[in-house]
């Protein structure tokens, strides 16, 4: 269908990473016209070949679109890419990897320079990028306004999930759950090291620790539910003092296996210090109180 | 049909906890006639009112069955409850919550004295007992001929999972879930305290935060196959060198937003370690090599 294609807007995108050109690619696929600019212009010479006009200076690439993606190494990268460029009227979406406070102070910025602004957390890896089956998609806070403009666009190379007009918010949401997966990954390193000297098939432990794991996640929503409600109480049927107990044979099961324990150790300090507040007959939500104290 | 009812065979369960009772229920609800006993009598009193025997001494309990499940509060419970029966012959299942050390002692103890031994591990809480439909199962290691003897009893309060001859592997598993479990509870604490100040509803947040986490579970196939493979580098698309760059924005914005990172810092470290060890192209399967030195 060669009609929609003179429909599609034109790009522009600052940075050629992985992720970048993972992006650039699926724009070139979707039949979006894209201008591509990189600090070593090298890495947009495949991309000139796929169909991408090739900038060879920011303020060039920045005049060719009106929507200016950036996808560049870090928050200060932005900065400086962009220090000279003339921003009056554009739309930039910053998919820059930072800080909620990053995000906002960057949100100023472009304000201050006649730009509006979107910030994007992207939750998949350049593989999963122009593959929707993939599951991959991406945070976006800042301008409702540009969001719904620029829609059909942004969806191409992921999902969008747009989390508020705080600019800082898709960063939040981002790091808030990679930060999670984090503890995961901790907990699931932790269980191999257990059974690593033990006549036991990884690939057979595997299976278990992935449905047991998917089986517990929706403990989030509890969790959720006694913040809303700050009754910590309620619905629990493992409650801390209970767990706490659970505790000690885990610690001591780490110490007959010769593993470490320093991944367990911090959870169920906050544990035990709640349980000595009185807290006994709550689950785990008290030791979010105790991380924001 | 009341013909299939003779033949169910009798047990003895020592032990009316929370999950003893809710086991004794499981039992009595399919037929299986049942003998039980609790150090505090009163708790016997309900089950007797839905046709269980109560037997006033462990002597008698033991006495009544040849199949006697234990579910006491620890292994030291188990040693002095059963220390002057007779179990020649017995089929002993050992439910209590205990390690792998205790696991394989109590086997010996088992055998010393003329009983076959089974050590479980029960993947669930009290109110999935008897629901196949929870989910819920039980780990089971040791005599293989007493679990596939006692198999249509054992398999009523819920699924079994035999895990091996060694009878310290039911505990070891049941550990193994349990840390990891407890990393992922970690994550999901930190990342409710990330967003806790800010004006994010707990409850559109669970959601993002339950999908995540089962999305990426599976990762502990690709840890699984590093370790039988001993290749930490296959497959892996987001490697050491990238996470432990991310990681300066988890922990960054865990200072914004004014949260603790003990809970982050534990694993991050670990990560560095093995990142200077040059081994910045692997995922974080090395790490669990620093737990286990």
């Amino acid at each position: 269908m060669n009609d929609n294609t003179s429909e599609k807007s034109r790009l522009t995108l600052l940075g050629l990473g992985a992720m970048g050109t993972a992006l650039a690619r699926a724009w070139l696929a979707a039949g979006h016209p894209l201008t591509v600019w990189n600090r070593t212009s090298s890495r947009a010479e495949p991309l000139a070949a796929e169909g991408a006009t090739v900038a060879v200076t920011v303020a060039e690439a920045v005049t060719a679109s009106d929507l200016v993606v950036i996808c560049l190494l870090d928050d200060a990268s932005v900065g400086e890419a962009l220090a000279d460029a003339d921003l009056t009227g554009k739309d930039l979406v910053n998919l820059t990897t930072g800080t909620p406070a990053q995000a906002r102070a960057r949100a100023e910025w472009a304000e201050r320079r006649g730009a509006r602004f979107l910030d994007g957390g992207i939750m998949a890896v350049p593989p999963m990028i122009g593959a929707p089956e993939s599951g991959g998609y991406v945070f976006y806070s800042g301008s409702r306004a540009l969001f719904d403009a620029r829609h059909s666009a942004l969806a191409i190379p992921a999902g969008t999930v747009y989390v508020g007009e705080d600019p800082g918010f898709a960063a939040l949401h981002d790091v808030a759950l990679l930060s999670a997966m984090t503890g995961m990954f901790a907990g699931i390193s932790h269980a191999f090291a257990l059974i690593r000297k033990e006549d036991i098939a990884p690939k057979d432990f595997a299976p278990l620790l992935v449905d047991w794991l998917t089986a517990m996640a929706p403990s989030a929503y509890e969790i959720a539910g006694h913040l809303e409600s700050g009754d910590y109480t309620r619905g629990v049927v493992s409650n801390l003092a209970m767990m706490v107990e659970g505790n000690s044979t885990l610690l001591r099961t780490a110490e007959e296996q010769g593993v470490s324990a320093e991944l367990l150790t911090p959870f169920t300090a906050l544990m035990e210090r709640r349980l000595a507040g009185g807290h006994g007959d709550e689950g785990t939500t008290g030791v979010i109180d105790l991380l924001t104290r």
